[in-house]
């Protein structure tokens, strides 16, 4: 039995004033699903079984170059963060694992362990930071970091990264994510060729002690914080880089990080064909790499991205086992309610993309009769399926309504008595 | 005379090396527009009465919601700042006013404007700052300044553009530039509609207190730091804005700020056509609000800004008469050396569209000769103007090459040694 | 009694398949609304009134400048593609109205008058073009229309649009749709100031022969078929179009005419706010005016849009009455099956609108309640209202599924067989 | 001695006019090179030796969907055609080298090859087409070709391939570019992975079929004619395709067919960089695929990619070969007048680019002097190169203003009494 850091009887307290209700529509769904030919029970199961992990970091307020407005309550450490985490988890019953920021969230691996442990908490991947100047550390990253010109800066980050890998060893966690912000300002400021050798060549050093079951993420963005160039800019550039370093590389997609109109869930299929994908960063933007919470912007689009996952996922795509993580930036909201709905916006599209009827889909294809094809995926993307998710977590013990419990149980205002305020920021700009 | 903190001997000897050439290369470009029917005297003393101003904050380093890595010799307060600007207007000769931003810039103003005026420096429009929190201020701007839901948050936000108009008065200043941060991150947030009821009452208050001879600049943004929807987002909101409040408002562009593809040089066509056209903030960008320097992305583009507005001056439209600001986040350069080159850029791109055979031109549009106009404007922008640059530069005791004369005087080691280095910062993101 | 062009017992006889699980599924979704304080049959007696205009020319196979592949039984004139709109009606009862676009609907009113009543069907907005050259006509749009430099070419395109306007009158239709192409490739082309008081002053004219009770909707759009800048490029131009022709004349939004990453629903909030919004053009896009079937790309942006709207139809604003069309190309489907699901997607969102908590919507804003505030939008988005459409349809002897029985009717096939094949086009390319 | 359409008489008088100041302007930017370490007639050569490929298509007027305007002496036939390219050729010395694309351009081998010959000109690239029905062709590309659902219409566009490159074996062509539009207008319509799949294996069977000193190019384009996804959709896909069909494959660019704001440059320096880059087609856009004229746009980044190109050839990267043509679309000018200058502008960024001092910026580059770096670029692109084009095209009595010279030789008036008028198009839309 794990520490619980809501008290269950408000969780029961709150769902029993639910549950009445939630069987009425859930009965109700599972009778429509019938006449299509779908168990809403199966649905329900698959959609239990999904998890996606919540980022250490993303149970911080996030703010812009122009300002951090921190919230009240804000963890004070990665302890703090794995509290959050494991509330997080306790009401969705769909985040066990916790995915590590690390020098943020460097501490003795015994003590994360078993920390998390007391929760019921895992690890997902680990992830490096070379973006960003560390106290104490030597050589500065403001030129670049596993692409840099300067082979011992090169050699920092790629020790860096190995550290991550030895502290994931401890913790349990089986993947590396690297992202870099190497790129540049100006047209002719970094050779893109000389750029891109450097980094090949660093990261064949990572992998290289990358232990037999690991697996290596690499993830690309179009911009940001480079502005004229960056060196893993697109999926292209991301495949190249996985099949160069060999079997145990993937390709990681953040939502976020594509040009405008791009279609991302071809990408993701392409990836999905060619056996590199990796998994994901969920989140939403309208403009750039807003890093909104899932489904807040385009829901469809995130459907897409699923009836691709749950397409390889039935046809048992060769080497399909994309890892699924949340990667987003809650300016304006309680960090913790945010990841909360967006779990479960994660779980809704998986179930969504579950309801299409893939034969009538296939043959409508074969038909060329796209009316109908994008009908059949239109009349999944449709159907409310909130009672399956709310099934879910009722019979999990998790909250029939997170939300609503969270607000009631009171958890943010009592932290906010322990965590002392912290100041609001002004960053990058200045 | 003013003060000058490079040794006017070192500026001397570096011209001396350069004039030889400069006057050989001032002469035959000078044969050449000769040819074109140009004096190459009269483009050269335009360039020389043209001017734009620095920002205080570009004289810092800037960075990103990811990190921000600092240069040697960070000025440590806006004393600092003003030195530094001296220096580029030194060199320049084109940048004697320089435009504050408070509270960031916050001073005794009598002591302000002494120190600029020792250097020869002036002000330019004042820039008020409710994007974020200052230090003790009573109220957050978390959820908005001046259209806020909260009647006495928007009563600060007009307070501080109040004090702003004060401290201008005494500084000689004679306009106020007002950006919000104000929108949303999710559908729903805020209601557009009374949002902007709200900001549009708060600026009349603003308005009523600008003084006779004083203009109100409102610059709009299309995103960040809001990433659903911002209440200044497009030229469009702007222009109502500015037709609301009355003659003295007017619209700033910041190149920057719009949407991907869109024709900037046509929007600040339609602000001359219908006389709300304020003035700019310069930069170059290829994603977003990158803030690179000016012309550094896509040079054609400012050439064609340029060719609206030389356009504009020479058919004098009536109420033509913007204000000209650099507004750029100097990442990875020194931001002198990036304001040097950026006011020069600014300068350039002037003097070719002072090129523009402009009855050639008309006459090809009027005859819908679509190529031969366009390669009108493409002489212009071909034509090597730097030695007109360097010709005005140095009758003015400016540098003919600033940079390379900023880095024989070794301005930036001799500050270092003064000015304290500072931490680099890790900002939004955490 | 107006005729039938299909069989009124298909109509029936798939009804009949259909009723018994369609009253259920209404009654459930009954149930679940009446929990959150809606009367269901409210929303379908709104959504039963709602209606949007068919475009003549929407009925015929789309295409690109690359190609356009003409399906069978293709409209042969206006008699035939109103024959078209007249099933389309039938089966959804939504669309009453067909809207015409001259000179390519040119015929004798009179008839077309008949034609149409015979149906039931009536005339929306009239449609003028001067972006191609017709049959005979004597000067050549090429260089533009009613912004053209030749003062004889704009006098053209004003008696065009005054011919449109006498058409019109006899068919009772009461608004007049200016959409140009007018603008340029190439940079310098046009003198973007000049080009826009031309036309403001052709404008000027047509308005003033507009009719007491008519309207004059202007349509922005970002680029296309112009390549470089367009004349009418986008709201805040049509803005000012609108402001300075006077009090019938107004903007019309086409949802695919912007430029990338815009908030669109933002701008549709300021029209009406400034009372300047005529109506729309609904369709949908992922890159540019693609013409893709309304909702098809992102449906939650369509929902947005019917936000604002049923926003403004609650709160009274004043002046507000937009006209709704359809403007799409059909370059893929059967256009009659596109333009039923389309109309429906249209209803279908007004339907999800009208099911917004606004009271408590209002409340969560005032609070800066983000995460509330748009999840109070996401659980309108989210109920399934298929079961209020279809009941609607059925009242009205509608079709419940009116693509299965229009596919069962034999419709197509049976007007293949009288209108003869086309062959395929490949057009603007070479 | 190769036939001339313009008198030579008529281009010797138009020199001599313009001899005397080109040979003072070369002479000046001569002994401003040399200061730079540079060899103005080193340059001169290597522009003089560089070509660009004209294509059949473009002299013709071009069109929208919207409309095409076709212009006076529009060519009947390839015949025609390829008198027109000659035109562009004995004025440029630029373009001897026509791109015939099939089924446009079908005639007898041996005839076109006598023509082409007669004027001097030989054949580029064969261009397949499968996005449009031809005339009497069996089966439609409605819904795809190399990867449609049907095996009978996927081995149609098979042979079709398969006949071009026996056409251009006749014509002594080496390499077959394949474009096709295959995609889909609708999420759900097609199965990204089967119809890539489809794709993939049709295109071996073609590639089975190349001769042994052919290479096969196959271009990316991001959307239209379809309008959510697209097959070959960015070079991501292209670089898989060229990698899957083996060592004679390449990837060919064309400068319109990507996102918004991508980084083109980059994309190329990566194909450069693994062996990829099959070459070019030159155009320029604003929005999306305008194919507009090459450099009108935003000639930097025109520039940025000839830096590329330059720095690979200088480093005699590996397999470095790439085929350069144009592609545009010549809407509102005269298609031979665009097409000169459009090959002027590519020679003139060659040149550009030939004079960035390389070893200086890999010192810059390597110093992370971002500033220095980025002026090394601007310095050789604000060179004006005209001279150096024209005293190329001089020596090879090409004409000095071919612009100046093509208008006063009158061969469009000549031609317009020859070959008949052409009625305007009205297009894709109805």
């Amino acid at each position: 039995m794990t520490d619980q850091l809501i008290d269950q009887s408000v969780v029961d307290a709150e769902n029993a004033r639910r549950e009445i209700d939630l069987r009425r529509d859930y009965d109700s769904l599972g009778e429509r699903l019938d006449r299509r030919g779908i168990s809403i029970d199966t649905i329900k199961d698959k959609v239990a079984a999904f998890h996606v992990a919540v980022p250490s970091w993303g149970v911080g307020t996030g703010g812009t170059r122009f300002a951090r407005f921190p919230g009240k309550g804000e963890p004070r450490d990665i302890f703090d963060k794995l509290e959050d985490c494991a509330v997080i988890n306790q009401l969705t019953r769909a985040t066990p694992n916790v995915s590590l920021h690390i020098p943020w969230d460097k501490a003795d691996p015994n003590r994360l362990k078993q920390s998390a442990a007391r929760f019921g908490l895992g690890f997902d991947a680990m992830n490096s930071n070379t973006f960003s100047d560390a106290k104490g550390q030597p050589l500065s990253y403001k030129f670049g970091s596993l692409s840099h010109t300067d082979a011992a800066t090169r050699q920092q980050a790629i020790d860096h990264n190995l550290e991550c890998i030895e502290i994931g060893k401890v913790l349990g966690s089986k993947a590396l994510t690297v992202w870099i912000g190497d790129g540049s300002n100006f047209p002719g400021q970094a050779d893109f060729t000389r750029q891109f050798e450097r980094y090949l060549e660093a990261m064949k050093v990572i992998y290289a002690d990358l232990p037999e079951d690991w697996r290596l993420f690499t993830e690309h963005k179009m911009y940001e914080p480079a502005f004229y160039s960056t060196v893993v800019q697109d999926w292209g550039t991301n495949y190249i880089i996985a099949t160069e370093l060999g079997d145990k590389a993937f390709c990681l997609v953040d939502l976020g990080h594509h040009a405008p109109n791009v279609n991302i869930e071809m990408i993701v299929a392409r990836l999905i064909q060619f056996g590199k994908l990796g998994g994901f960063h969920f989140n939403d933007s309208k403009y750039g790499d807003d890093d909104l919470d899932a489904g807040s912007i385009d829901p469809y689009r995130l459907f897409l991205v699923f009836n691709e996952l749950v397409s390889a996922e039935e046809r048992r795509a060769k080497g399909f086992n994309p890892a699924h993580m949340l990667d987003q930036s809650h300016n304006v909201t309680d960090p913790i309610e945010s990841l909360i709905l967006s779990a479960a916006e994660v779980q809704r599209n998986y179930a969504n993309a579950l309801l299409v009827d893939r034969k009538a889909l296939a043959g409508f294809q074969d038909a060329n009769d796209a009316l109908a094809a994008t009908q059949t995926l239109k009349t999944a993307f449709r159907t409310d399926v909130e009672p399956i998710l709310a099934m879910a977590r009722l019979e999990k013990n998790g909250a029939v309504d997170p939300i609503a419990t969270y607000r009631a149980a009171g958890y943010r205002a009592r932290v906010a008595e322990i965590r002392p305020e912290v100041a609001p920021g002004s960053s990058g700009i200045v």
